[in-house]
Formats: C-alpha cells, sequence, structure tokens
C-alpha cells in the first residue's frame, strides 16, 4: 500500500473492468462441488457472467475437472458421504497444480463431518474464502488464524449471528493465513487480502430474500480467479454483484422477480458499470 | 366444535393472521431433508414467506438441524441411500426435543426404502402431514389408521389417482392417528385436524404445471408450524398458497412466469389479505 | 426415402403435430434419472409441454418408474456413487419392457465410473441419444458405431469441442448403431435416424447461456417419446425447444427473463406453430 489510497482504488477499478473483460473473452470454466440447493443458480450466474460451468459429486471426477478448469470452487453446503473425499481430493488438485480454488465453509459448526473436511483443507491455501462473518470467524478460529477475534463465530442454520465489522479482523487473520482473499458478505461485502480492506456497498435486502446469493457468488469469484488476482477476483465478483443487485432492485415486485432480473443484470452490465460500483480502500492495521 | 362454526371460522381467521405475523416477525428456521428436484423452490418460497431455510443430507447434521430449528419438514421424494439413517433420525430427534415436523410422504408405494422409513416414522407424531389424496389415503392405509376408506391410494408417480374429497375421510383418520393435522392438496385444499374439515379455495391450475408446488407447500407449513398449532399452521400455509396462486394468475403468461409471480406474491400478500382467502369449516362425522 | 422429400418433410410436420397434441391429452409420464443441477428445469419443461415428470435415484425405485412411465430419460451429469446401479438397471428395464428411453451421456470421459456405465448401456439401444457435437462423436467411438468419425470428441467440462457438421457422420452411425434416433444439439439442431438427417434451425444464443437446456431438451424428447417413433419424437422435442427460443428472444431482457419466457412458450405455442418451425430434410449418404 502507497499512501495515495485514492490512486489505489482507480487502479482496483481498472483491474476489476479488465476481470470482466477478460473473463467475457475467454469464457473460464469454474468447475464446482456445490450444494443441489443452489446449483442452478450458480451455474446460471457463472454463465451470465460470461464463465462457463461444470458440477460434480464424484473424486475422480472432481480432479479431472480441476484440471480442466481455470479454478475451482467449493461450497460445504448440505453435504453427502461422497463429499468427505471428493472436497479435499479437489482442493489437494488445485493447490498441487496451482490452480486457485474458492471455498465457501457454509454450516461450519454443523456435524461432524464438515469439521473433518475443513480439517484437511487447511493446508491447500484456498485462493478465495467467501463466507458470512459468523462463518469467517468460525473458519479463522478453526484454521488458526486467529487467537482473539470479535464476534461469536456462531451460524443459525446457515445465517450469521455477527456483522461484516465483528468480521473484519478475523477475515484479515484468515487472508494472511491463507496467502489469498477472504470476503465476507453482508449489507456490504469487505474483502480483504489482510493488507488492505475493500468495502463493497450497493446490492439490495432482496438478496437476503433468495437462496443462494452467496453461493452463486463464490461461484462466481472462482470465474474471476481463473483470470485475475484472488483480491481483484473477489473484488470483481462482489462489484458485479452488489451493482447488479442495485439495478434488478429497481425492475423487481418481489424476491423472484428480483432474481431474474439480477441475473439478466449480470448478463447486461458493462465492465464500466461494474467498475463503477461504490467501493472504498483501507490499509488494515494489523 | 361449538354449534356455531361461522364463529369458528373467524377465529381461525384471526389465528392464520397471527401466525403470517409471528413468521414474518420472527423468521424462524424451518429446516428440511427434501429432494433436489424441488429444494429451490422450497427454500425461496420458505424465505418469501418470511422464514429461513436450510437442507441437509446427513444423519447427524439433520439432528443437530432439528435442534436448531422452529420445525422440521421432511419430503421423501428422489430418495438417497443416506435418507434411511438421516429421516428416522431427524423425525425422532423431533418427536425428543417436541418439535414439530411435517411429513410429505411423496412417491408412497413406490420401492421399498420409502416402506421401511415411512414405518419408522409411524411412532414419531408428525405435526402435518401433507400430501395429494392418493398419497394421505396410502399413508393413512399403512399406518393402520382407517382399514376401510375410499379411494385408490395408488399413486401415478409422483400424481394422484384420487380426487381430495375420496381423501377426507382417510385424512381425518390419519390426523386422529398422529394427533396432527393433515393436509391434501388439489383443485381445493383439505386440511384436518380429525375434528373439523378445512376447505381452502383459490388457487390456480397452474400450480400443476409447475413441480414442487406441493412440495414448497410443505416446506413453507414447516415454517408455520414454528409459530402455530399444526391446524392453524396448515391452514395458513395452504390459504397463503391459494391467495398467492389467485393472484399470481392475473399477471402470469405462462407457468414460468406464473412461479415467479407466485412467489413475488408470497412476499407481498398482506396477513389480512391471506386470511380473507376463501375458506370453509365443518365438524368431520366419524 | 422417397424421391420427394419436399412430401416427407410435409409428412414429418404432420407427425410432429399429431405428437404435440397426443403430449398435452394423454400428459405421459417420462421419469428421470438426471442430475441435480437442472432437474427442476427438466421437470418443468416436460411439465410444460404437457406430460407428466418423476426423477429418483435409486436403482429400485428406477425400475418401478420405468414401469410407470410411457418412457425414461437417463442424463449422465454429476454422478453420484448410487448411478453406479440405477442407471444400468434402468436402461436394462426400460429394454427388457420394449420402453423407450432417451440418453444423454453428458461429461462422457470424465472419470471412470461414467465409462463403466456407459459400456453397459451399449446393449440397451436408447431410442434417442441427445447430446452435443463432441458427446456424439465421443459415444459412436465408444460403442463402435463409426471407426473413423470426423471431429474430435473431446469434451471442455460439458461443452462440445467440435461443431454439429462435424458429428454428422457419427450420429448417423450411432443412429443405425442403436436402431434409434441421434439428436445433436448445436446452433442448428442435427436429429437423425441414421437414413435421413433433419435440421432444426430457431432457436436463441441466449440458450447457451443458461444452463440445462440440452438436459431439458432430453426430458422433453422422452416425453414426445411415449406417443411417437424416435425420430418424430426427437424433432418434436427440438421444433419444440426451436420455435420456443425464437419466440422467448422477442420477450427476454437477459438470460432468467429468456428463461421464463421460453418455459412459458413450451406451454404456449400451437402444434401447428411447433410444426412449422424451420426444419430441411436429406437423406444420409453412407
Amino acid at each position: 500500500m502507497t499512501a495515495d489510497s485514492a490512486l489505489d482504488l482507480d487502479a482496483l477499478r481498472s483491474r476489476v473492468a479488465r476481470a470482466v473483460d477478460d473473463v467475457r473473452a475467454s469464457a473460464p470454466l469454474a468447475p464446482a462441488i456445490t450444494n443441489a440447493i443452489t446449483m442452478d443458480f450458480v451455474a446460471n450466474a457463472q454463465l451470465a457472467v460470461g464463465g462457463s460451468a461444470a458440477m460434480v459429486y464424484l473424486p475422480e471426477e472432481a480432479v479431472a475437472l480441476a484440471q480442466a478448469g481455470g479454478a475451482f470452487y467449493v461450497n460445504m453446503g448440505a453435504l453427502l458421504p461422497t463429499h468427505r473425499e471428493s472436497i479435499p481430493a479437489a482442493a489437494r488438485a488445485c493447490r498441487d497444480l496451482g490452480r486457485p480454488w474458492v471455498l465457501d465453509p457454509v454450516g461450519i459448526g454443523i456435524g461432524g463431518l464438515r469439521g473433518a473436511v475443513l480439517d484437511e483443507l487447511a493446508a491447500c491455501g484456498p485462493a478465495i474464502v467467501r463466507a458470512n462473518a459468523s462463518e469467517v470467524i468460525a473458519l479463522a478460529q478453526a484454521w488458526g488464524a486467529a487467537d482473539a477475534v470479535a464476534g461469536t463465530g456462531r451460524v443459525r442454520g446457515v445465517d450469521s449471528a455477527d456483522a461484516v465489522d465483528d468480521a473484519a479482523r478475523a477475515a484479515a487473520a484468515l487472508a494472511r493465513r491463507t496467502d489469498g482473499a477472504v470476503a465476507v458478505s453482508g449489507e456490504d461485502d469487505l474483502v480483504t487480502d489482510g493488507r488492505v480492506a475493500v468495502r463493497v456497498a450497493g446490492g439490495s435486502p432482496l438478496m437476503a430474500r433468495v437462496t443462494g446469493f452467496g453461493c452463486s457468488l463464490g461461484g462466481v469469484a472462482a470465474v474471476y480467479a481463473a483470470v485475475a488476482d484472488p483480491l481483484t477476483a473477489a473484488v470483481a465478483a462482489s462489484a458485479h454483484y452488489a451493482a447488479a443487485g442495485t439495478a434488478a432492485e429497481a425492475r423487481a415486485a418481489g424476491p423472484a422477480s428480483f432474481k431474474v432480473a439480477f441475473i439478466d443484470a449480470l448478463f447486461n452490465l458493462t465492465a464500466a458499470e461494474i467498475a463503477a460500483n461504490p467501493l472504498t480502500i483501507e490499509e488494515v492495521r494489523s
């Protein structure tokens, strides 16, 4: 970070715009292991931003697709027995291939399988962690990234009991631990690489009334991670989502028409419009 | 039942309106084990009425979410091997916790696993059974609730071969057997606790041209069961669906735009509008 | 084929129109084993064209539904361990019952399970194979239908690396091998029974920006296969999709509103409109 963060914000906006253009030009494949509830939304969001999608359950297929893709997305919602093997296998394949992957640790703390899987993932360095505030705090604790973080890290089902600001320190610590970026979803999103913290405003309260906005944001972050560094990719995905949410709210009569307008907006927004979404940047005080 | 059923209908409408308000005020979590086909619709309907959603497959996670939620939803469509354990585990957890749960025995009669699971559920007393006419008759027979019911109880795939009226006796017998409520879906819905039978009119024929209206109604009934007694919860869910179906048909150009308008209407209808949906009430002659 | 292929095209259009009417009159059940990503779309497309839908995972349930249905749909995307048994069991049941079934070999070449399952299916003669160009070439090679076909047969994730024309010879050879029809999806669709090749124009580029158009086309082809011969059924499904895609594009503001308008159009198009979709027919030179 230089002292001139206004300049850095301009540079960040340029990198975001370039990532949007690069995705639309190259249609990167970001295969996913993701939960059945939101698979359709994840795939359609990935396609709408210009990427390509493929979902798998089996370990062997996950490894094959990790090799075929430009990045990989792992979402831990609604686990099946096969995920005990396939999620670590995909993460290890990505690590060994130097392929960026994105982790959404949804449901962290529920049941034993999820904890066992997350323990194995600790050594596989996700390029981006995308989660709500409580999940980020819980993951930072589980991976030993933060021995004294604010917030409870408690999750009610899959919903956060903490605010985004409560997770800021945990997010920065986690990002330094993974040497990647962490995106905390909330009213405003917070994206950090442990050195700078970017706040992404915009969006719509209706996002909380439709399932899969968080999951599909993770899938889109993986698409961007195929063409950009983790911080840029995470900011591009969050800015794309926020700008589309703002645009969609103006056209929506309720949550379902909002979702339709949102996916249309993902497809229609220009790179310049996405890069112009309200952003702030600041240094992380560690 | 007093002699004055007009009065009882007013009281029922009041209880429905209160349930709608209570859900919107408290956003109760109604976790679900449900089929992959309609998971997205179930979750989005639960969110649109004001509840919270979470879906699981694994037994241990089902028990954890049964503890976390205000009610639980079990839908037996498209079973996986893991459901052999997870569905009974969730039902037993709900029984032991005194947590209401809702059963949709979709596909009853197809294959052996479903029958084995339903046998185990017989001792777990669902607060609400939500099904089509044939499924209600088949479940009443399977659980020994009715040794001489009308109708065939035969299902073609997941569709009913019987009309709602044919299932009225079986539904009442089943409700007395479970000490809960039974909701029979059809052109008009029938909801009974074995003592009174409530008919819910409205809705739209387009509901039969979109997958998941039955499944998601069960999920919404579970949301309402977290804040109201079984009969009120089942009537509130059916009335909410019927009123939204009526509203959506006026705006639809086909089944897909109908579904969008329907979910929007679930979100937008006022408690008074839902409670004013056409209802009749009568005593069950047993 | 007579020399007068103009006449044959008229006859084909008549058969397509009759198939559309027959489906709407009889609501044939076409159960499916299909991937979780697009289950919702498959079921809603089957319902929108006038059929009935049911999805299963377990072998025993697949056999029960193969018996109950007029045709069956097998889609190999996103396999689970249970599919190792359930897909061959369903295909064998269909063969033994003389029930037509439709195969979408999506993801052919990824992992070992898919190859093992496809080997077992070779002896079960699908009435219709529905796939993209690369998948058709790969399946023709795998089943020994074509020892020297053009194109690579290479798939990037689930996307085709070959054009439809590159797959024409492989498709015809495969159709003769299965004694059924093969439908190759692309900008224009190609449908062949090994003797004639029908090209179906129309549709929309937005179909490639939404997940599940291929999968749901296969499910709709199964609905039509319950009432018509394989070639007619495959052409009816492709023509219905192309006409609906053309109609929907005129009303769409992006991929999500396109999907809504598309399903509405599946429901609303008349048999005459579907049969009038741009088609050409030619003899296959073998």
